[in-house]
């Protein structure tokens, strides 16, 4: 019935053979490292229209991108990344992590989950999908694949979006193939994503000799008070989807060795994943206020809210969301939780192109020494991808998939 | 009537010229710079028994040091230092540091106030004294003068104390010329010093992101939450002669340059200046009482308290402290304070040899681009304490000064 198990589909196309090609490409941000030219060269095998545009920006490196599409009509625009994190320690993976060996049903390799597994899949399903139904499916699929998500995430997805858009490309809707499942495939869709904002808090004092403390003043006294001002009430108590907003001081400094010397200053970083109940501004003001209320008169600051690209956004749950927990629910017998917490992703950015959401591998082992996927849930996602397009797709050729 | 003002004197043994001949030594900390060999000079020509013990240590700069002794019976110990802190930036001083110069009845120049100058008087004072009296005054008089006292204090006045004491030298009393008047000579005597304690504090948590607090554990609330337990509750209201004990943080670190890292641990370092209600022993121990209260079970943290050879002392008011506050307000007009405020000072160390009390010039330059003494002040601490001196040694030989 699924596509992916299709006997007539070449090897090379089932979902754990392209992620074994995909790992095997070294491609640690920003280099290439091969994956995209493989993607490349299997989208226009398939029929797509394929780009490469290459973005710079002063002070960062050039990043490769890759955009394709094929077909017409009401476009699903699959999304990810192709870059990976570095090894670390190399030695201490238990195979090598460009190797893509696979082991008790385990495929090892950087990027197994995040996020060359999901692509791979993405792909398998894809191609299953055309092999069966042809070009004419009644709609568009689209491929938006970065080489900078990793990194400093200025020549990725926001330029290539741009870029897109001035094209005319339009997407109904999207679907990002981050990891997004905690434990076991099927647990949970993300609809949304927090916000970050990062902000430093400088406290001013005066400096001095500890055994004449009535000269001096000690700012970091007055650093806790307004650390304590800013945590003492929760900043909201969460919403229908969302957590509640989270400050986490990140780091406090202030760098004298001398121990009989009071500091001239102390500083502190803190970052804000907050719902949306907030915005970067509302959020600044609430941090100001706070702040004030806690110094009174008695302590001298500044904060440095840093400007942010990062806002929470929520894709409101619709027939989309619906169609994709029923295809993992019925891959996997779970009915996926409709979830916003964890950290950003490009989500961000694609919602101001189309209603987005995330569903992929499982995340435990991302970023980690030793990252694998069970082969199994290779499987497993491309039919839940594959059940994706069929449904999107409706055979009756008059009756594609409206919002 | 005063032997500094004998007209019989060579003008090179008046106060200012003393003090003039040591500041162009420039004996930064552990140079000797020819400060001690001028003293040397000086000393063994005025009959004295002049030692010149230098004292070594691993890790520490070998340093020269200086004792000299005239006379037998009761001993008045005269102690100081000629090291000096370095000028900082010389082109900001309005003459040479090392220069010596006298500008509108102001000597200018690096140990000025801290302390050649004292020594100066002191030296002046004392060859006055045995210029009118002669080596046969009724007692002794000793100089016991470091180079080691602005650096580690490592080679320098303990080291002298336990070579004087192995070589059976006793003392009755001792005046330390250390600079104790803030704004104007005769102001304050100090008969004790507070101990100084610093320790470090570390909090531990568990490192993670944060997006995901609930799988981290944010040391820096716990840290605050450390510090605020010991800064709650004063650690006491001071005593008949001290101010109340005082704790200040000097520094507190985190170094964690990532703002979407949650950091594994948290330092802190602080330093407690206390009074004659604690020994180290005492305050660690309620250091720990309050850290153990505040942290609950919910902080992991250690303390190291480091090691102090600094206790709080006092001397107590005695006959002495009587002679030479009554010796200040006849030059002055000043019943001079008796106090125990301020830094640490090598009286710490010889409390343990006999009484000893502070009392030198107007400290307000010490250690700043600049430093200076009036040379009116230079010739009034001479007399001062060529008083104590004829007060110390009545003329009548068969009655000295007994505490």
């Amino acid at each position: 019935m699924h596509a992916v198990t299709d006997p007539h589909l070449p090897l090379a196309h089932s979902p754990v053979a392209l992620a074994q090609a995909l790992i095997r490409c070294p491609s640690v941000t920003p280099h290439e490292g091969g994956a995209l030219a493989t993607l490349a060269g299997i989208l226009a095998e398939a029929g797509f229209t394929v780009e490469r545009p290459v973005f710079s920006e002063p002070g960062t490196p050039d990043v490769e991108n890759l955009y394709a599409r094929i077909g017409e009509g009401p476009c699903l625009l699959f999304a990810g990344h192709t870059d990976v994190v570095p090894p670390g320690d190399g030695a201490s993976w238990r195979h090598d992590p460009f190797g893509a060996e696979i082991e008790g049903g385990e495929l090892f390799g950087r990027g197994a989950v995040d996020m060359k597994g999901g692509i791979a899949c993405m792909l398998a399903a894809t191609l299953a999908f055309l092999g069966q139904r042809g070009p004419d499916f009644g709609g568009a699929i689209a491929f938006l694949i970065t080489g900078d998500e990793e990194g400093p995430a200025v020549n990725g997805t926001v330029k290539l979006l741009d870029w897109a858009r001035a094209r005319g490309e339009r997407f109904a809707h999207c679907l990002l193939g981050e990891p997004t499942n905690p434990d076991a495939l099927g647990e949970m869709i993300k609809i949304g994503r927090r916000g970050s904002l990062t902000a430093n808090l400088t406290v001013h004092g005066v400096q001095g000799h500890v055994a004449y403390p009535h000269r001096a003043e000690n700012p970091i006294p007055g650093l806790m008070r307004l650390a304590q001002g800013l945590l003492a009430a929760p900043l909201d108590a969460g919403t229908a989807h969302f957590d509640a907003s989270n400050l986490e001081f990140t780091t406090m400094d202030v760098g004298n060795p001398s121990t009989n010397v009071i500091p001239a200053e102390a500083r502190a970083t803190f970052n804000i994943r907050f719902n949306d109940l907030w915005t970067p501004e509302t959020l600044a003001a609430e941090l100001e206020r706070r702040l004030a209320a806690a110094a009174g008169n008695a302590v001298r600051y500044s904060l440095d809210v840093r400007p942010t690209n990062s806002v929470a956004f929520l894709t409101a749950p619709d027939a989309f969301v619906e169609q994709v927990s029923d295809a993992i629910a019925a891959e996997t017998g779970r009915r996926p939780a409709l979830s916003t917490t964890g950290g950003t992703s490009d989500a961000r950015f694609i919602k101001d192109a189309c209603p987005v959401i995330e569903f992929g591998l499982v995340g435990q082992t991302m970023h980690q020494v030793d990252e694998r996927v069970a082969v199994a849930d290779l499987d497993r996602l491309a039919r839940i991808y594959g059940r994706v397009l069929d449904t999107y797709f409706p055979r009756s050729a008059d009756a594609p998939y409206q919002a």
